[in-house]
């Protein structure tokens, strides 16, 4: 199965990066973007025949890995 | 407006960052897992009125800035 796992800052946590892309987005004109956030976006492919249960692995594994739960939010969408 | 862009390496280009996720899964007994890809997720406050305006400006953006048309793909969708 494909599962896409979207990774997020939390709301709170100050963005950086996001801030440099709407500063330079700015100087090139695009004045209309007043924020920018940057997270992670990952596909992946997952042996599996029951969603529910593939869904609960990745989220184990977003847990256990692929996010930082103190500062970031995390979503599984099974595909 | 909110505006979601997703930038995802073309199909064709390897992702090192996402085979060392794969491997260190793996390794974490997550041996379902046979690839993970890594892509980015940028979420936009854009000002403007219309929506096919504002979708077209944050795609010119993601061509001059946010994305690399050489090796990654782009999708923008207004919230």
């Amino acid at each position: 199965m494909k599962v896409e796992v979207r990774i997020s800052l939390k709301r709170d946590v100050l963005d950086p990066q996001g801030e440099a892309i709407r500063r330079v987005l700015t100087r090139l004109g695009y004045t209309e973007v007043s924020a920018v956030r940057v997270g992670k976006l990952m596909l992946l492919d997952v042996e599996g025949e029951e969603r529910e249960h593939v869904r609960a692995r990745v989220e184990e594994a977003c847990r256990e890995l692929l996010a930082n739960p103190i500062i970031e939010d995390f979503e599984v969408r099974v595909l």
